[in-house]
């Protein structure tokens, strides 16, 4: 599994991945699942939950594309609109999950699937945020759903529910998503450090702070330990239940 | 799904249960996945989740072998321990399972499946819990793991994960269950009131409290509803994160 979130904020797009991968317990890797493109016209960020060689592949065919510009298939760079970047990469995944899976007799349904947040700004219009489905075709976060979640998502989701706000800072956010994450991790083996934190401030056209958070983190483990103690006072500031 | 939980408390035992009941979310209705029994020498709860005939059948099948007390059947009272008790009922559940599913060409394994959540005490010995698998197999409740989830458990665990005390009271456990099932049903929607909330004090071998909770209880909403602002402020405590 993985756990990758992205949240749509006034001010900008705040992405969050970690970075475990695995085949089976016994079989755990680390593997960034965040990935970058930005021109003088763009700011394009991407995050992958699902089969590994299928969000690799992908990803290389975006890159692969980007180096041959004069070949007949358009780039991740140059596209008009938010809307024709998600198209294309839904696309890619689409056509990617058909080929790993024609010719398999063994292999389930979904076997080589995977979904993926993409988000970002193309000059000229608002930053937009979009979760595509192995079948290509996506949704994109609004007022009503401001933020999407892929991969583990159950254990950080309440949280999110109750503290997110479209109008919150961008460090408010990047705690709100270590809380997320710091709850899921407790929770699921399949979810782990280091994570990998991308800012996106709105209209900037520039990729905003990047930042890989190790076990270590110092913030990281602020967020994690007074949570626990927070949390406690909480719980403890409910009014009493008679039985 | 359903949401059951039963913690293992140094004064007790406390259960809930949910009473949705879904095929699809266009069918749903209300039933109730929480049954006791009990004498001067045994007091038993059992919590269900899973496919709706299968656990009414092993219900059923409890209830008729009380009924006929001559037959060759052992019933639920009368059993020298808990671990025998959680035995007949998990070789109860796996014949239902294996007799549902046998002769079926088109059913998927796990069609007829179930998990349930079975504690109680019987004199002589302390109170004890325990969850029991589809295969009719089952472990048991201890200092290190105090509590038992089934069905959709993933959106109440933090909250557990981090407040539970095995020394708590009564009161606040009943406190924790109600926020870990409202952070479920704020999420899930085959999660839904009314709950069902079983109390039992370790050596009473009497049933304790018993309580449905409807949604309109002014103690649940009461949680349900200081619990965002409390959460919220757990948040706004925590320490800032820079970036």
């Amino acid at each position: 599994m993985t756990y990758c979130c992205a949240l749509r904020l006034d001010r900008g797009l705040v992405f969050m991945s970690d970075t475990r991968t695995n085949a089976g317990v016994d079989n755990i890797s680390s593997c960034r699942k965040m990935f970058g493109w930005s021109d003088e016209n763009a700011v394009i960020t991407l995050l992958t939950a699902g089969n590994l060689a299928t969000t690799q592949a992908v990803v290389s065919m975006i890159d692969e594309r980007l180096k041959s510009p004069g070949e007949r298939h358009p780039s991740i760079l140059g596209l008009p609109s938010m809307f024709a970047v998600a198209r294309m990469v839904g696309d890619l995944l689409k056509e990617e999950i058909a080929r790993a899976g024609s010719g398999q007799m063994n292999a389930d349904a979904g076997t080589f699937g995977a979904t993926l947040i993409l988000g970002g700004q193309v000059r000229g219009s608002p930053p937009r945020l979009f979760l595509i489905y192995p079948e290509g075709n996506f949704i994109e976060a609004g007022d009503d759903m401001p933020w999407f979640q892929s991969g583990e998502t159950k254990y950080g989701r309440p949280i999110l529910v109750r503290a997110f706000e479209a109008g919150m800072s961008f460090e408010q956010a990047v705690k709100l998503l270590m809380v997320s994450y710091d709850s899921t991790i407790k929770a699921n083996l399949s979810v782990g450090l280091p994570l990998d934190l991308q800012i996106y401030a709105a209209d900037s056209l520039t990729p905003g702070p990047t930042r890989r958070i190790e076990a270590e983190d110092p913030q990281y483990l602020a967020v994690s330990e007074n949570w626990s103690a927070a949390l406690k006072s909480a719980f403890d500031s409910l009014p009493d239940v008679a039985l």
